[in-house]
């Protein structure tokens, strides 16, 4: 062992002890001739090093740079000044010897926790990011999770079981990675996009609750924030009903809070439907840190809802941009009545982003004199006003922001707009979680494309008990595309559930189904035929004509979870070794090319389009 | 929830409690018209349900069949006849009403201890071999040396950090599996053999102790018992010497003997030189659960070790197969004395099988009257017989059995008789375990085909540290391919060290190298030129420029380590889905055909041998 102790390790305690400390250069400041400071750092902390005059010379001939390794052996002194921000703070290593154990060459950036490096390059030297204390600590807080994660589970009786790689390329949605195999020339394996059938079958095999943390992977176009390797925490389990897993998984979430964040987060988990959720929010993780619910003044009668829209309060106006409109959504944000043009017009600029793509924006001023202000004056009168702007739930003070347009984007934007207004006011708190849980998705979603229906979760996925006649009773065939709403299949709400933590999913799933005969309809009705089921999943429904029990199970994404916990937005830093938007590890400089004996070996070519 | 309890839980002390279960049909019998005897089976136990007239009448029209997924609800009942061989066997459940959630065909199997399945069978419905108790068993005891190894290394400060599956083709020695990059058209991922420079990276970015139970690929021929996907314990440990990492990880596998086999294993762990290995036992992982060493009688002048063989004792006596032998090596078989014609006729054959691939076989049978017969008594007077028995160390009753061959061919093929005659002696208990390091390996191997330096670990493992000079100040060039052995590079030995369990090896591992000249060195003495090393490893040589700590690691093969522990020889029944030795998942059907439009989008073609 090349150390007695970490550089994080000694006290006051250890004065007067001989030892040895290893790690890496931070600072080094020389006092004159007769002294020198050495800051030595490793995953511990940092330690002072105090050099005297001999060895001061020393180093005259060999000069220490900034992240040389270091062994330094001395004496444990109380320090003159001491450091209270440090836990070494009071101490300070006499040293009597040291070894310069490797040189270092100076780094392209600063190894700090506000580093003068940019994101190419921290991730171009991504070994030398990693020892940024801001990074280390998000890999602790990940390991940290995975822990707790593993500790509750095994609690619970859960068994970790791991699943294959190298499985069978059956794309539904995603994109698979495929592998060609050497020994089965002309034939490939894919990676698995998530452990889904396999922890079914070990359902059907009789291991009632499963878990893996488990790595994933989906050939996706890279939208920010997203990896083409990713981490789940896969769970499953068997002879349970939705709520069983809801409440297993509310409290798996809640002791990762405990064990990982000492919160102890007690309130039960609020429950929403998805309906309400798109109702009321705009979109189906909505972050409830906060209020600000929408106001549907005006959606198509064609919408997924049978809730009333509340158009009386701006029908007859002659204002065409709402009687135009599909959709018109109205919010209330707190305390902004006060807002000058200039800050109006920022918010209609920002409304118009490609990323949001609305025309416009509307606003009402609920101004604290008790009168109101609004860009469509000349169409309603204050009264008008106020009526719209009482539904909204707007106070004195408050500012009423209106969005028109289609109602996919017009939904999509007003719930971009309060996340954005809530940002602005500082509602989302790094600091502060909320849990949700989001039921009764719909089964299918509608593909214009193909005029048929596509599973909004996965193929694996049941209905509602109850709705499971409607599923077998009726065709899926869509005969008047224009109605499709209209459609039997459009009202089937899945066995399924999204667990939302601050406006994010960080997991999903669903009871699952369990009969061939349902599973064979499911399959049918998103235009597989025989053949095809049976190709792609022929031992899954082989095996549901074995004893298989009914089971449900949830997937958490772990990436998220850790970020969010650790307070950021961002996935890649929370990652070890992530890779860019373009899929690649700029560290390692993959993917690359690779050798024409593997190309021969694997009896494959090239065949680029020019 | 669909039960109250599991079928393993239920005890005399529940007597008159309503509960429900729910699990699988093991056994229905019929009584009469009065009563049902049914054993319901769970991942916990079994449990006896009582079915009275009225559900025996009901089952008339809906018989239950084995595997049939069954709810049930009733009371827990004493037994009039206990069955004490099962822990619920003190009571029974009076059923009152029961459901069958799923039925079952009739399973091609029985699900039983010891099932009428062959192999092909149970892979291709592993769902319901899993089923089985004995390889439920199994998957418990991973999971338990999973636990108890995470738990270990976590109270040793080791970090789970996840390193990522696609990564850069760098083939050294066994081949890459590829995975085509649809972002990047023309470039390949490859699957990591191992993380071997991840976690050299994390060493260079502080994370001192890291570990991570992963799975790892290998695109090699499958010899029985190798899986293409497979799951190793990979651990790196920075500021270490030798010493420190088998410290620490005998200290695992001590801890996972008491964890999960309840053994205290309390002896230190011996250590073997690999020449002393080769030397005694013929190979570089003996078996030490019994003695039976070698008696090398003849070595050619050339071989890798200086130690004296014991030619004299067989020299001069006109035996041509021994004096044309390269070499001749004894081992004493005990008790075997009284080994008939038939038997050591039997032995022949087994020695001249073609995995073996030896000419003959010479015994010489001290027998219990102190006489001495052999198979070559023409040859050798009673007076050398006994000198070579007594060489072997043969006692009274003791068989001595002679090979005779080539070098390497002979010493495998000693070392294989000396396992056989143990196995058939009872020697090879499957609960007795022993641990040794074996040391001191060569750092390189002669590869005969190129005349050239292979790394016999990998080219990450660093020389003894008084051999750097060694391989630093001489050119790896062999300029006379029969006299390689004197070449200085044949004499350096690896700071590498290997663990044995039972003759199998269960980890292995090195002190790398952590200076970039030095690597440098390494991978040009493997005949790699610059360019290569820049292409392939350039991001770890770049890593070594910027402080890079001493450090080594250790790799367990976690699938190999289990069946030991479970005193298997066999992987397969230790992995919950594994391939067969054509690489294929016979249950999925897998590797399969991909689409057109996945070609299309890969941009690569087949390009099959006819």
């Amino acid at each position: 062992m090349y150390r007695t102790h970490t550089c994080g390790e000694l006290r006051l305690s250890d004065k007067g002890n001989t030892v040895t400390l290893a790690g890496w250069v931070q600072t080094v400041r020389k006092l004159g001739a007769a002294i020198t400071f050495v800051d030595i750092r490793d995953r511990y902390g940092i330690t002072q090093l105090l050099l005297g005059e001999d060895l001061t010379s020393q180093l005259e001939q060999n000069p220490l740079g900034r992240e040389f390794v270091l062994q330094a052996t001395g004496t444990v002194t109380e320090r003159s000044s001491k450091n209270a921000n440090m836990p070494t703070g009071d101490i300070e290593l006499t040293v009597t010897s040291f070894k310069i154990l490797n040189k270092s060459a100076v780094p392209p950036f600063t190894i700090q926790d506000d580093t003068d490096g940019g994101d190419d390059l921290r991730m171009k030297y991504r070994f030398l990011d990693l020892r940024r204390n801001a990074v280390k600590k998000n890999l602790e807080l990940r390991y940290a999770v995975n822990r707790a994660a593993r500790n509750y589970l095994h609690q619970q009786q859960f068994m970790d079981i791991e699943t294959p790689f190298l499985i069978k390329s059956t794309p539904e949605g995603a994109r698979d990675f495929v592998v060609p195999s050497r020994m089965n020339p002309g034939q490939f394996y894919a990676l698995p996009q998530s452990p889904q059938t396999f922890k079914q079958l070990l359902m059907v095999s009789g291991y009632d609750r499963y878990y893996q943390i488990v790595k994933c992977f989906r050939d996706e176009d890279l939208r920010a924030d997203r990896q083409p390797e990713f981490t789940q925490i896969d769970c499953e389990m068997a002879f349970v009903e939705q709520e069983d897993i809801l409440n297993m998984f509310e409290g798996m979430i809640k002791s990762i809070f405990k064990e990982v964040k000492g919160i102890d987060y007690n309130e039960a988990v609020p429950r929403m439907t998805w309906e309400d959720a798109m109702w009321n929010y705009g979109n189906d993780k909505p972050d409830i840190r906060f209020d600000m619910k929408l106001l549907n003044l005006k959606k198509p009668a064609s919408v997924y809802t049978e809730k009333a829209d509340q158009a009386a309060l701006i029908n007859g106006a002659d204002f065409k941009v709402f009687d135009e409109a599909e959709t018109v959504i109205a919010i209330a944000v707190p305390g902004c009545s006060e807002y000058t043009r200039k800050q109006t017009d920022e918010l209609t600029e920002w409304v118009k982003r490609p990323q949001i793509g609305m025309k416009g924006l509307v606003f009402i001023k609920v101004n604290t004199d008790g009168t109101y202000k609004s860009s469509v004056d000349k169409f309603y009168a204050e009264d008008r006003l106020k009526s719209i702007a009482d539904a909204a739930g707007a106070k004195a003070g408050d500012l009423v922001l209106i969005l028109a347009g289609a109602e996919e984007r017009t939904r999509k934007a007003i719930s971009d707009l309060r996340m954005e207004m809530a940002g602005r006011l500082g509602y989302r708190k790094d600091n502060e979680f909320k849990l949700l849980w989001v039921l009764d998705f719909p089964l299918f979603e509608y593909d214009e494309e193909g005029n048929r229906w596509v599973a909004r979760h996965h193929p694996f996925t049941s209905p509602k008990p109850t709705q499971i006649e409607t599923m077998i009773n009726n065709n899926p065939v869509i005969e008047n595309a224009a109605e499709y709403l209209k459609h039997p299949y459009a009202t089937i709400k899945a066995n399924a559930y999204d667990m939302v933590l601050n406006g994010n999913e960080i997991g999903g799933g669903s009871i699952r189904i369990y009969q061939r005969e349902l599973q064979e309809k499911m399959f049918a009705a998103l235009g597989m035929d025989k053949e095809e089921q049976l190709h792609k999943f022929g031992f899954l429904l082989g095996a549901f004509e074995y004893g298989a029990p009914p089971h449900g199970g949830i997937a958490f994404g772990f990436d998220r979870l850790c970020a969010i916990l650790g307070g950021s937005e961002s996935i890649r830093d929370f990652i070890a070794f992530p890779k860019n938007n373009a899929g690649r590890d700029v560290m390692l400089d993959a993917p690359a090319t690779i050798d024409e004996k593997q190309f021969d070996e694997l009896q494959i070519k090239l065949n680029l389009k020019s």
